[in-house]
């Protein structure tokens, strides 16, 4: 067993072929980690799942409904849940129906455990800006997708994906933190780009985090660099493209601080 | 029967909810006019498609089996006939994986014939820009769905959807063609939009038609304001918003030529 479906809040064997999640991307989704049975960030995730949903004018399944079937899937040590909640069924045309939402949760291997720090480098597929979809976990991902196709081999671990104004924004599937002038960075995510929980959590949490606009030259001059997100926790980078990063604690010190308070992200 | 599914090219019963349709948009698709079981333009929306799918790595099944589907569904006098082409199922993550792909077939009403000119708005959502990816008929249409939700009365038919620097590229379904100092203009498309089939038709057949960057200015300005799909045909304007276009002769002399040549959207 590894999904399960929702029409609304009954049970459903199949998802239509005519669901608006498949013609028009019309939907959110979270990925969530869990470990030993316990879903990591259960409030946030859900949060920010039902919050997109409103801002697209979505109705929200019941949450005990969802998180039971989230539990249900979750008896590994360690894997992923994937939640997707579209607006349903609604004919064919863009304008939105008030059918019933669909909701489909899965049941994913866990990432493997990066045992170093990792490589990077820069796409070309731009990310473009849209704010009436920036920092919205929706469906529409295939600029990611044509992104994370631009390299097969294992050498590179992410890409970093820039606006068409040379704003770097994030890697294809991360968040992305450099350390500069004495203190940590991230993108502004006001025109493109996912708010990552990882990224929030470390914002409400540790002090003196700026976030701006970074173009492509503060990321090559940076101190240090690290993508988050809310599967694999913390990632350091050691080289971006044949630029190796200098050496320096900067890493070490905030992931401490992240780990200590969010122990299920601890993959020794 | 309405709807049918292929796996690469054998019968499906049901869409798997991992497909990468559902999870990224990860696909492209085509609405195709069918008129006494004919399907309107059938050899240009398959070369679309499976141009689209080859910009984007995707596989093509077969052009016979999908021909049949589509009129084995098109038996009735006017249909649409909705064709999608999806990356197939491919686990977690945007990397794109060489599975088979997921070829949906189905049948809707086709769209109540317009009696009359038709009057537009403007949309306040705007258009990304994405080099990567304009043209193309992909899944990711959450954009146009955000734009197509900002009016709910039928006094508007479609809604003009303008990029972050001023250029209008579309309505929320349809290409957008003006009159303007002596000759037909269209947007161009090299950063966002989609390349319609009617647009195609027309600037290969019609002489002295400049695609060009179109701004607010230029389109309130016109002497006569067009719409265009390959389900509809032609769509005279005769508002924007609460401005009343000129009575003028430029929109029925190329609505003629095109109707000459193309009767199936002929609608008496």
């Amino acid at each position: 067993l590894s999904i399960l479906l929702f029409n609304d809040n009954s049970p459903v064997e199949h998802l239509s072929p005519l669901d608006r999640g498949l013609a028009y991307g019309d939907g959110v989704f979270e990925t969530i980690l869990a470990v030993n049975g316990e879903l990591i960030w259960w409030s946030e995730h859900w949060q920010r799942l039902i919050s997109g949903a409103q801002r697209l004018g979505i109705t929200s399944p019941s949450e005990q409904l969802i998180y039971q079937a989230a539990l249900q899937l979750a008896g590994v040590k360690r894997c992923v849940i994937k939640v997707i909640l579209t607006r349903g069924v609604g004919g064919r045309g863009y304008a939105p129906t008030a059918g019933s939402v669909s909701t489909i949760v899965s049941m994913h291997p866990a990432p493997e455990i990066l045992k170093s720090p990792v490589k990077i480098r820069w796409c070309q597929t731009p990310i473009s800006q849209q704010p009436a979809l920036a920092g919205l976990k929706h469906l529409n991902r295939l600029e990611n997708v044509v992104a994370r196709s631009e390299w097969q081999d294992e050498v590179f671990f992410e890409g970093l994906m820039s606006d068409l104004s040379d704003n770097v924004i994030c890697a294809t599937s991360a968040n992305l933190f450099i350390y500069s002038k004495q203190r940590w960075l991230t993108p502004s995510l006001n025109l493109s780009g996912i708010c990552g929980l990882t990224r929030q959590w470390l914002l409400d949490n540790i002090g003196n985090i700026s976030v701006e606009p970074i173009c492509h030259s503060d990321v090559e001059n940076a101190d240090a660099i690290f993508l988050c997100n809310s599967v694999r926790g913390m990632m350091e980078v050691s080289h971006l493209e044949s630029l190796a990063l200098p050496k320096t604690s900067f890493f070490n010190e905030i992931n401490m601080k992240f780990l200590n308070r969010n122990p299920a992200f601890l993959t020794e």
